[in-house]
């Protein structure tokens, strides 16, 4: 049963870390674009830079190999100039070996001004191979991470640890089948602006800690005569991540002090499915671990969240009130709508001197989401996310300046309307008062919103033009 | 006597705040000034931009319009590169509608990088029409916060309201009679960069919300069928601040949960103008809620002030260890003066290699402030302000990083050359200790200091050719 | 014994603080580069700003005159696009008197932007001349703060003393023989980007708060004639430094109110190096107190250290988990090793692309320095310090975001490669562990290793043409 023994494991070996991360570990693969759609992207978004009309054809290519009807939507989703939308091809790989690599998303603050005020968070994800061989109920791999004294954990679907700054850390993926993913949320301690040199100098193995030092300090530190260091120095040329043999394996695994601790008041890594879903019913689960609850996100001052939503369902408008929310999308695709008072104004400098007289208003954001695509909801934009009719959705979320973040909705039992007094609801909507409760007490779920496609199979009949892509079964 | 029922009520509805902000109503109206004044200042500014020469005219202007003798001054005052006034006029106006409008400060970053430490504040007025009848005993207004239930408080002249960042807010000027005048300040939470998208985006009505999502979504969470959308959604053109009925007034007033609460460690407004004055004598009264008092302004690390000066009178020479101030003149006339370090280097820059020998110094800062004129005290200047001798002078000010601010002053009871040793007053002034005992024991006031006329008096006789605008009655 | 009365005493006079600062009172002088050496390096620093080539040549000057043999080594040093040493020289004289100086070092963030983390810090040195006569036993000097009360505290070498934001503060050098050396770290509150503006505005006597208010004013806050104001004001023209008289002195020190506080909790100054030190042997001592400990240090969150090392030992080769460290030479020559990965990507750009097959990797940065030199270690970046074979070594250190600070340490009992696994160790070194246990186990010491000599000896006899230039004895 144990054949390839030299290939029964993968290691992670030895990252610095120069500022504390969060890391939530993903039995749901996050996959990297096949090639040949790739690269039909490749051509065209590098042609874009060039000619910005180019675009259209980049945005079709991206339909012909996620669907096979939207070439025909006619353009209604606006990509260019959408700030908060990073397609998974954007994030750059690092540190690849044959094993596995880590991809980093560019620095929020280069892609817009906009996101300056998170700019001092980074988004990565790690991916490793697995081992061929099935070794049944192992975990999914182990994290040790060697501070004061080591500690080694478990690391299963949903495990979130936090590592603080500073710390050597290790993974091993245990697994023989199954590639490990993790999702990483960097935070700049001293130099904002480094992000990217920062994560750089982190994934490296103790030997070019060793390798700046001169030979004259290093025997002397070391008690050991120059002419050995080199038996000792400059032999791993493996990279970050090797495989390790099935000896080795099982030596790394003899370690881990703890099967992952669901604790709430320690530092131990926790499981956030093991948690009560915040929000469930029928058409999904929302599984929230805050800043309240975990002293562990306290210093980040972060949420942790994984929604895992039906085919087809909805989840109700809403908006946070302090968390700027990073969606990671794992599983399954989703159309996302969102509204930006910012983007409104940007893109309509010419309206500007008119703005005193009108309302200030929000501009539609619309992206069509794919696995390992990256979403940006900035605190108090409302927002909704449809996921596919034909799978289910799974997305994973960081919330920034979580603490005392509350969410409000805009639709579903518990929305914001209904709490108006008669009159205020009569005056917002210039509508006498019953007609707003009519429309705002009629949807009785809440957070997740089943498709209730009456009205949709009524429309359908009529052959409006510019209905919505949703009444294209199976566009997804 | 309810004649006008439509105009009974004035309705400002439905912000979301992207971000915390504190409210001062004030009773005292903040007047937008005046038209003539105003277009001729327009012309000398706008040539300002291209001619730095033609400034000297707009002063004049300035001058012109606020009293008659101020031309012969002979330009004391150097309004050009000081940084810290904002005269009213460069408030920018959004909003506006028939019924109020709102105005806006610039980004304090856009007038100075000195003021970059306060940029994640901004500041703003509202303006909302009163009533055309009297209603007596009534107040002055109500806030309702929409957040995990409906909070609705009365507002009166001197209330402070803190609404966290997220907050749906809508306000009610129940007065027939005043204007509604709010001074806001608004803190970023997320987007320093972005603050005037900020606001704009904020002041919606819940329509815009609505109306970014798609139909086809918009059917399913509200479970509702597209074309019965129309009816409800698109009818509110009214904009941000309209006219109620009376009846709406009577409705909305119904639900006013809390009568103005002044406990100190809720989350409720208070009264500043309920508390006891910091400093109180009979040339004025300082009111000051500190954040170590109101837990309220703990978030935001902020004290409010309310300052209300007899005419004539002086605020004694004092500096703020950590709080950088805005302060806003709600009422009558003043000049301030302070001293500043930074200045005195960037205009001199030619002068700055002698700078090693020669002692760090102040430059003089003075300005004259008028209604709705904002001046921005920094943290450790040192300077003083002088009502006009005509009119009471009540001004508002928002401390920003307050915990634990300490007032020093120069001058009055308390004063800090009286706290040193005799022998640092002899070698600090370098006369015997005696003498400056003498002086800075002689002021036996403390904060406001009348202004004691009869050295004023002598001076008059002898006609010096450069005494203070003071000396002549009426300059205000 | 006492003759020259009027040289008796040195009298800093009042500054009012802008910012809190932390002040270390050190015995040891931190000298002023001397005077040959330097108007050679001044002619070649600046030859340098316009031929770089002429680089090589300021190397040499600085080598001609620290030590004969640093000429041959070849340039092994990389002082050129090395952003964390500050040659003495860099630090700018301000408020020069025949009696003392302040000299501050440049922002950070204007030698690089890798170090804009710590960009609201400043560093700053005072030296104030000594008395000519030994009264003995006497203290270093006297500090007194004037905010709500004035307090007045002895320096001794050591004293640590916070002083808040808005304070008023002045010195004593009561010492008749030495010189008041103290290093300051100073936090600004307000304004990231004022830094220099506010120190010359600090370094001022009162006199200047006054003269920047009009005579009107003054002679109603102080209640005296206009007339009597020259007579006080402007008589002090000797500077922010000046000599005391020996009555002055006896009077200024008569109301020290503390003799150096240690108590951990109080917000009197304490003395560093009465404190247990936290790592200690026959190589040296290292005294650190942390804001775990310091209640003074925690709203800086700074850590402040000594260190004292014997002539030849080494620092253990560690990195600091959070802090990043500004280091103060005060006596003695060291090498300083660092390694960067910030650095070895910007200077290879053009290797970017190539760098997802390769591993991050450190660039090795290495600094001779001197008394007065700075040199900057950011979190997480691994150094050694080896002092010179001829003097002890004594430095200073200031941690920011010091709190929960851990080190980690890459040699020397308790490195971190021991901690690792058996399967670890041979995985990141690719060797049999035992190699790697033998290396590192080898040295038994902690945080200060001897230099133990044997292998330098052996290598001396085979001549190789790259050895260390620690093989020259007395290379400092």
């Amino acid at each position: 049963m144990m054949i390839k023994t030299e290939h029964a494991l993968l290691l992670l070996i030895f990252s610095v870390l120069l500022s504390p991360l969060l890391l939530l570990s993903l039995a749901y693969e996050v996959p990297y674009p096949k090639t040949e759609a790739e690269r039909c992207l490749e051509r065209c978004y590098k042609a874009e830079t060039e000619f910005s009309g180019l675009l259209e054809y980049a945005d079709k290519c991206q339909r012909k190999y996620e669907g096979g009807i939207k070439e025909g939507r006619g353009g209604e989703e606006k990509q260019r100039g959408n700030p908060y939308y990073f397609h998974a091809e954007s994030l750059q790989s690092r540190f690849r070996t044959q094993e596995g690599h880590v991809r980093v998303l560019e620095r929020f603050s280069e892609k817009s001004e906009l996101l300056a005020g998170i700019d001092n968070f980074r988004l990565a994800m790690l991916e490793a191979n697995p081992n061929t061989f099935v070794v049944p109920h192992h975990c999914k791999g182990t994290i040790s991470l060697v501070r004061q004294k080591k500690e080694s954990y478990n690391l299963v679907r949903g495990s979130v640890v936090c590592v603080p700054a500073g710390t050597t850390v290790y993974l091993v993926n245990q697994d023989n089948n199954e590639k490990l993913n993790i999702v990483k949320l960097m935070q700049s301690v001293n130099a904002p602006g480094q992000f990217k040199e920062y994560f750089a100098g982190g994934g490296t193995n103790p030997e070019p800690y060793y390798t700046v030092f001169s030979d004259d300090i290093l025997e002397r530190v070391l008690n050991t005569p120059r002419d050995e260091l080199p038996r000792l120095f400059g032999q791993q040329k493996k990279g970050m991540i090797m495989k390790a043999t099935k000896e080795q394996l099982r030596g790394l695994s003899r370690h881990v002090s703890s099967p992952g601790a669901t604790s709430h008041d320690s530092n131990a890594p926790f499981n956030l499915l093991n948690q009560r879903p915040r929000y469930s019913n029928e058409h999904g689960q929302f599984f929230e671990a805050s800043p309240e609850e975990f002293k562990q996100l306290q210093t980040m001052d972060l949420y942790v969240a994984f929604s895992d939503m039906d085919k087809g369902s909805i989840m109700a408008p809403h908006y946070n009130s302090r968390a700027t929310t990073v969606v990671v999308v794992v599983e399954g695709h989703a159309r996302i709508e969102m509204g930006c008072p910012h983007l409104s104004q940007e893109s309509q400098g010419q309206r500007r001197e008119q703005r005193t007289e009108q309302e200030g208003y929000y501009q539609k954001i619309s992206s069509h989401l794919s696995p390992g695509d990256v979403f940006i909801i900035p605190a108090g934009h409302p927002f909704t996310i449809v996921a596919s009719e034909n799978e289910k959705l799974r997305t994973v979320g960081f919330g920034i300046h979580a603490w005392n973040n509350q969410r409000s909705f805009l639709a579903g039992r518990d929305n914001i309307v209904q709490q108006l007094e008669k009159e205020a609801k009569e005056m917002s909507f210039n509508v006498p008062a019953e007609q707003v409760e009519k429309v705002f007490s009629r949807q009785r779920e809440s957070f997740y919103l089943g498709g209730t496609q009456q009205w949709q199979r009524r429309e359908e009949g009529r052959g409006h033009p510019l209905t919505s892509i949703f009444d294209f079964p199976g566009f997804f």
